[in-house]
């Protein structure tokens, strides 16, 4: 999960984010747009010869990012913040705004293994800090925290 | 909004202002669960003869708070807090855990009014502060600042 | 429920469907749009001194019908349907296409008792009528037959 | 799409559906679960070496088909029934009740080409027939028509 408006440094970091989880043979899913983080980590995910799923809030697919596989249709504008992260085994939040923030709660909400990478949420999370919540380095950081929640790494696992 | 599961300073904190956003002849709009903020506030605006409408998450209205007008059943899961946020003129946010921050960052990603009630969300919403989003003292100091957003206060609008 | 591309004639019968609702003191729920079925059962309730409430597939409210008394925004798209038929006690649907199908087949799958009102749905949903499907000749007759459902006329009952 | 509970001829013409699905190399989605047309056009497509997707109405997978290759859960009840079908490129319907009815029924709204397979959705269905609707004697005549509809089979088709 990751900001559509954020800089190129962002969009660095998206990139090699993807690229790893798709050399981990993990599928990478996120919300499928033609900007920012969602289409930089699809990008590397794609070019490492990974399987990318985007979860897309549009009626139709016309704003897709090049590089999905698969493009989850909803129609249902930011509710389906909620499915990227009841999907994902794993969510890790790259920098974002609001909508990334949406998603950071939504899955927390729900139980789900939060890793921030490249920022730290502050106050508001607080609660959740250590136990589901926590933060990332860099990619490998990431992947390396993520791969301790999943039992059994395979076909299915879905960091988001 | 608020959370489902707080300590009865919250909850006192919730009726307190369910009541003056009845008495100001405004719509109290919830999450509608019989349980923390939505319970006290909609208990506060009943009380004050105001109008309460809950959006239940579950698909039945089994759960919902006694003291609703109306309660609308989208049986959607957490994916309803976007219609709490779209719905509302302004949103009041009291104390509460993941789900009301989700609440609070939807409403920031769709350009609405947030004002916090007893809490401060910390460094994660920075970029909003002094914007969309305020801190209250208390109720009044809340329903004042929802005031000045509200050009047209009137019959349709509801602060959640 | 109903379509909103529909003939003066079946605007006509929405507007008396939305007064007798009124007149019971029932409150009239529909998609809340401005236009056909949903912008006449919205006139005739709201000129008979009734409740309206409209789920909008939006996410805001600049479609509206003028005559509602309160605008849920979804933001869902037709993903709003499945809110229309669990919020509502009893589902009385006016001719329409296929949006007003789809709200006819969700309520029937969430054992939601359905009338028809001046069309009959045909083979389709023949293993439901009779039972929880009903065809009425006209809106007196569709309201006769939605009060058997209701147990406790009141508050809270709000025919769609 | 098509029905949880029917019977084991329907099972069957859905499990060869599945199977033709995948051996023309498209991607066959359905409501994921592990009952009837799902359960049995996922195992068809699965056996014949196809790809998978399952939109579940859960917010947990643990009611999936065991053939799926990607679960998508949304949490979302029969509000994902819009999902699956904004998601397919060609919506191909087996006999089932209510729930596969309100999908053709979204499905036409949504302009899709929907195909019946083993039924005939009768008169309510009747101003779509012959245009978005049509029906088909077997499985691979429903695909043949189905192909008529992409013009550029590929990656991305994903019938229903």
């Amino acid at each position: 999960m990751g900001g559509a408006n954020v800089g190129a440094e962002v969009c660095a970091l998206a990139r090699e984010l993807g690229k790893r989880i798709a050399e981990r043979g993990w599928v990478l899913l996120n919300g499928g747009r033609d900007s920012g983080v969602m289409r930089a980590s699809a990008a590397g995910a794609h070019e490492a010869g990974g399987t990318v799923i985007g979860i897309l809030l549009d009626a139709d697919a016309s704003r897709a990012a090049p590089d999905l596989d698969y493009a989850i249709v909803t129609g249902m504008g930011d509710a389906r913040n909620l499915i990227n992260v009841l999907t994902s085994d794993v969510v890790i939040a790259c920098p974002g705004g609001a909508g990334t923030l949406s998603e950071v709660a939504l899955a927390l909400k729900n139980g789900k293994r939060v890793i921030l990478l490249g920022w730290d949420a502050g106050a508001a999370f607080e609660d959740f800090r250590g136990g589901l919540l926590t933060t990332a380095k860099d990619p490998e950081d990431a992947l390396a925290q993520a791969k301790e929640t999943l039992p059994r790494a395979g076909h299915h696992s879905q960091p988001g």
